[in-house]
């Protein structure tokens, strides 16, 4: 490329030089930017689909406020939303909390972020994260104003938050099983397919239209009160064959319509989560459909909590932390907070590849403080055995993505 | 950057590796992918805003298909829908066409556009494009399947679309004047803004306090009629400093709450696009802003068809083709197709710069062959004087953007 390109990991030196325009009163705050885009990171070295890759899309909020009380505020209302797409979407457990000085985003004065514990490996992701800016970034790029009250010139508090592509990932990895996808319901894309089933060689022409007839019925009955359904009428893929590749596809619930079911006025629903069959007459169908999503949310949000929580440990011994690292935990610590002493704590909870090959063995970063601590007292030491500080909260650690 | 990186001006070479993996048997067809990303543009001198940027967000869309009819029948399905996005949300007229071989997509067989007109400068501007791409790609990354009636190897027709921010540059350029932006009703974040008039030294606090709750109650009762409705209750603002503001900002309705309004039990309506007010009874008034909202769309619609088609002309003399393009006209006129052609003509209709200095002096580009075809009989000979082929169709020529 004969000119010079610049490819930016975070727009903050594209947007605010404008932010700097636009701010010439407080009476222009608040301003509140989104947009979503792509950005590029080149850091790592190996690239996961979804979790960790070269390039993604995402949204990025960049907000500037007057006050840094304001700014605050909208940190965790931002954090709050987040977390709600990993819970009330995604059916994803998360952890509130704020980002050790090691882990923060650097330009900013605090990162709170959602952490989402992973079940199959044990190891914890970010979800997204929402940074407190200070007045960084406006003292950088002269975002300021006069004082109304005391006069003078003060600069724009500002905050930046953002999700990724990265949730789709996360999604796949913590509800996926052998067999494929399992989508959670709210942002399954299919929710319900029907398929026709029980046709053999002996079935007359007009029983297979009757059927197919009676499967298309079904699925304008569910889109009809708001559900997304689709039938799958292909005549040349045997029942079995849209079984498993329906399954591979994580949509919730199938719905078998065969010969017997007509017969009986009813339906027969397979759900992808856990493979249980219910026979439901067509008559309360899209009632108990409806419940029937919101069932299988609540199931899969409390299976991985139930993992998760099963996991998740308090722990004020060095010797301990070690061994549950290694068996999936994630680790409730006493912590000073300072760079030294989370770099040690990394280094020396890596493990020697060579004891279990393909295992995770990277050593544990935090992963957030929570914002809901323990009533526990904090101990008198901080878990690293050579760190002599006081320890100043609970720190969730763990191996992370 | 120590890693090469290949920064991508459309995605074909990042995806249809992957169509490749994904289609073993005609059963895998058709596949219909749309993604949000951004991209890079570097063959430009002058960017301008929205309009022609270096990096732009758009949507992409790939698809392939098991036959040609299938994926040329798509391609107008998308073109009809990016046509609705321009007449129907955006209130702009545009021409339906099939671009020139000079201005296709050069990897597909054949470009679909929609064309808009923009007043202020009788320039063109390309809307979106939907391109069937035939073989060309399929072959190239072997995206292929055993045909299923003949037997043999059968590569996959495919099609792909994109519509990009560029819309709203068209929007802001075709619908604004000097005070601003004028926002058609049904893309605007604000819809109406409420604002409390008439509060001056003299106006008792209580008074003050009823105009405020007045504002308020008729803010909600649009809202809960579905009209994106504000109130600005800016107590350290004047309303002429308001009115500026949202007239600035494109507000389609401006709803003034004045005392008089109050004791008459009505509000006035200040409309964006014209300025005329409309005293309006608050018992009418859900009923009549919705009308108003489509009333507005409906005239910004129908302005700029009345410019662009005063604006729009057939042609069958060279002589008059340059004079009437340096009044901002577009033309209909017999034309080849052939691309040696375009660019004489192209040259040939170049101005002086020094004629009229900041005026476009670019010369007329083939904008599209419109699907509806004038039922005038071609003429004898083809538009560019020293052209012996004989004209295959009419083709809209002007200066685009």
């Amino acid at each position: 490329m004969a000119e010079p390109i610049a490819i930016r990991p975070t727009s903050e030196t594209v947007m605010y030089p404008s932010y700097a325009k636009w701010v010439q009163s407080h009476r222009d705050l608040p301003i509140r930017l989104n947009q979503w885009c792509n950005v590029v990171r080149w850091e790592f070295k190996h690239p996961t689909p979804f979790l960790r890759t070269r390039e993604f899309l995402w949204q990025e909020g960049h907000t500037a406020f007057h006050t840094a009380k304001e700014a605050e505020t909208e940190v965790y209302q931002i954090l709050d939303l987040y977390a709600q797409i990993y819970t009330d979407l995604l059916a994803i457990p998360v952890v509130k909390g704020r980002k050790s000085e090691k882990e923060k985003f650097a330009g900013g004065d605090f990162t709170t972020t959602v952490e989402a514990y992973v079940p199959v490996n044990g190891r914890s992701i970010q979800g997204a994260t929402s940074h407190h800016l200070g007045q960084n970034f406006s003292k950088m790029f002269d975002i300021s104003f006069e004082e109304p009250d005391k006069g003078g010139k003060a600069y724009a508090w500002q905050n930046s938050w953002g999700l990724s592509t990265r949730t789709i990932g996360a999604m796949i990895m913590i509800h996926g099983d052998d067999n494929g996808l399992v989508l959670p319901p709210r942002v399954a894309a299919i929710q319900m397919i029907v398929v026709p089933v029980g046709v053999t060689a002996q079935t007359s022409e007009e029983q297979r239209k009757m059927l197919i007839c009676k499967a298309e019925e079904i699925t304008d009955l569910l889109v009809s009160v708001g559900i997304r359904a689709e039938s799958d009428l292909r005549d040349n893929y045997s029942p079995g064959w849209k079984f498993n590749h329906w399954e591979l596809k994580g949509v919730p619930v199938r719905v078998e319509v065969g010969p017997r079911d007509v017969a009986n006025n009813q339906v027969t629903c397979v759900i992808r989560l856990s493979g249980e069959k219910r026979a439901i007459p067509v008559s309360g169908l899209a009632e108990a459909s409806k419940k029937m999503l919101n069932e299988i949310h609540e199931r899969m949000y409390n299976k991985v909590l139930e993992v998760r929580d099963k996991h998740k440990k308090m722990c004020m011994e060095w010797r301990e932390f070690k061994d549950l690292l290694d068996n999936k935990f994630i680790l409730l610590v006493p912590f000073c907070g300072r760079i030294e002493c989370e770099d040690a704590i990394k280094k020396d909870s890596a493990r020697e590849e060579s004891i279990e090959p393909g295992a995770s063995a990277m050593g544990a970063k935090s992963l957030c403080i929570p914002l809901e601590q323990p009533t526990d007292p904090l101990p008198a030491r901080c878990i690293h055995p050579e760190c002599t500080a006081k320890p100043r909260f609970f720190t969730l650690f763990g191996r992370s993505y």
